[in-house]
């Protein structure tokens, strides 16, 4: 507890863009986020009151970031799980446990887990070897994904190979890899729920996520055309694993869709990108949601705040042109009702350094105002008439 | 600017429960909000990572501050006018300035300036003797509202005289003073606006305040049974007030309403309790919109998120009970739409120590909601069935 306030103090290890939108939603609930960050400059160390420097594979530095907090969780999977236990033997609560977080870290181990329990997953095989890759293939056919079993994000760590010869290459490097059917995607979805060590879990709607080059860079909620019998399934899926799992804090369920079955692409344990539309888009935030979640506090309301919710991510661009803060004169001349986030992170092209949420009642109209407002941010330039139109 | 994010660097002179939320707004525009503290247990100073320590009367104090700020602006208005001027011919961008500001810090100084505006006011008096009152209450009768010039808020600095001798024990104390007549109050209104350098002016819906001993406890957004033809009017008088005023930033307006006409009461120059609601009941919250304002970007959409919202304060409740921790699970489980905002402060009986914040579609229903929630985080008890209804 912190004595100046009688509230608790929650410290997440990691300095990025979540621990910067979870401190926000710190603050409404009269705490201040404690932040383990490895730079000064990391966009949660920028605007925290308490912040101290550290690796998060440095477990005397997580010893002592743990001191004092009642509450130590994460804003990224990177903390090794001997790590966790050790701050968990040492009487620390620290959520989600190394036990559930595993399923998060190790792809192989989340395929096998989620086999047990049934859930609904596209083909996949273990890779030792090459032929491991082949015999698959002969099965599925060709190309098949190949996923590192560690440390992927944003596309990092998924190859598409095309044949034996890029197997081979790949399986040279030495990565621990599994292997899986390539999904002929109809689209991509997504479903959040929150789960307290209580064992409440309070699930978002289902989302939309769209990506282009292996980076989420939309995020429709709800998700358009989802029949609703489905999407409820899709939300038992979610509450089912996270209470299999163990997970406590908050589950994002990456699915694929086929337009035949729905399928589990990956799990993350901490609050997503595919949730930043939350903020304005539902009444209760991820962010808010994640400390209600990992304090045992009883979960918020989920429901939309608006029809239609669009979120877009803003990409760093390239460089020259107007300044970031031009930028945001114009996008807000033009869109005075699409609401920005920036995580005061230095711009490089291909980076996420922000997002921007429009709600509305059209998803066409709603879609293109995000579109609009992510492209100034992003290129420094009004985004041509239509090209914002999905078509 | 901030040379690590290229985003602009405020300076907020003031670190209490409005530079706190103004922090939270700064976050997703990119920034992080300076803060001039009088001390590290100040709400703001335990939530922002740029705090400085100094007194808001001390320029030497100021001078430091505003070096390397893009724009300086206050979250009180007790930064004395010769400063701000001093701060201006140095060079600093410092919003309101000193000459709009006189008007939300000397009520002298507002009422002669809105007479001079053709403002509706209720009929008043300045106050050099006794004699004054006096023949003031001749006019207007018994009893009548003494307002000191300078310094009060939240029912200090007001005082209902019911006799010429109660006038007299005043007046002796040497307190510079004017006089009001007692309006017979239906309810009390308030209009917020936020004006930029440029001029843009955006308004938001007409409230109403309910005040108890003085004290704002409960905001209705937008304002039940207001006349729309009259909502208009008063946000007319407001972008007028603020344009006529030289107005930059947030401007509160607040209102007496006694069935046949409305009167101005008060100005208050920067985000306002009578404007918490915004954060989630508008598109753009006051804070946000403040920060808006000052940095002369233009102005976001004002318009609600849903038909009725209501804020209700959370002061200080009697000691004892069970602990602020308890209070906030309790009515999470209670009211699991509701948002709260605990601005860090230790509690003192009557004290604003927070509020919170309900959204709904029937005006009884959420405002028996947000007293739920209110007295649940003052009294640590559940309010009784029906206390929560307003008769």
């Amino acid at each position: 507890m912190d004595n100046r306030t009688g509230l608790p103090v929650v410290g997440m290890v990691g300095g990025g863009q979540l621990a910067r939108m979870t401190h926000q939603a710190a603050i409404a609930l009269g705490q201040s986020l404690r932040v383990l960050a490895t730079s000064a400059d990391d966009g949660a160390a920028l605007v925290a009151a308490d912040v101290q420097l550290g690796s998060h594979d440095d477990l005397a530095a997580l010893r002592t970031f743990a001191k004092g907090c009642d509450v130590v969780t994460f804003d990224h999977e990177h903390v090794p799980g001997e790590h966790i236990r050790a701050l968990a033997d040492d009487g620390v609560a620290i959520y989600p446990g190394a036990d559930a977080l595993i399923f998060a870290q190790d792809k192989l181990a989340m395929r096998r887990r989620l086999g047990e329990l049934g859930a609904p997953m596209p083909r996949w095989r273990e890779v030792q070897s090459l032929d491991d890759i082949t015999a698959f293939a002969d099965e599925t056919g060709w190309p098949v994904i190949a996923k590192a079993t560690r440390g992927g994000y944003d596309g990092k760590g998924v190859w598409v190979l095309r044949d034996p010869a890029a197997a081979q290459e790949l399986v040279a490097t030495g990565t621990a890899l599994i292997v899986e059917e390539r999904v002929a995607l109809r689209r991509e979805l997504a479903v959040q729920v929150a789960r307290s060590p209580f064992g409440q879990v309070a699930a978002y709607p289902v989302v939309e996520t769209v990506q282009r080059d292996g980076i989420c860079v939309e995020v429709l909620a709800p998700a358009p055309d989802l029949d609703p019998d489905q999407a409820a399934q899709l939300q038992e899926l979610a509450i089912r694993l996270a209470t299999e799992l163990g997970v406590v804090g908050m589950l994002a369920v990456e699915l694929f869709d086929d337009g035949k079955q729905v399928t589990v692409n990956e799990l993350a344990m901490r609050p997503h990108n595919s949730g930043h539309w939350t903020i304005e888009g539902a009444r209760t935030s991820q962010f808010e949601q994640h400390l209600r979640a990992v304090l045992d506090y009883p979960m918020g309301d989920t429901g939309l705040t608006a029809p239609v919710v669009v979120m877009a991510n803003v990409l760093g661009g390239p460089e020259g042109g107007i300044s970031i803060d031009e930028r945001v004169h114009h996008l807000f001349a033009q869109e005075p009702g699409v609401k920005i986030h920036l995580y005061g992170k230095q711009i490089r092209p291909g980076r996420k350094v922000g997002h921007v949420t429009a709600l509305g009642s059209s998803l066409a109209d709603t879609r293109a105002r995000a579109a609009r407002a992510a492209h100034w941010l992003q290129f420094g330039t009004a985004l041509p008439e239509n090209e914002g139109d999905p078509a």
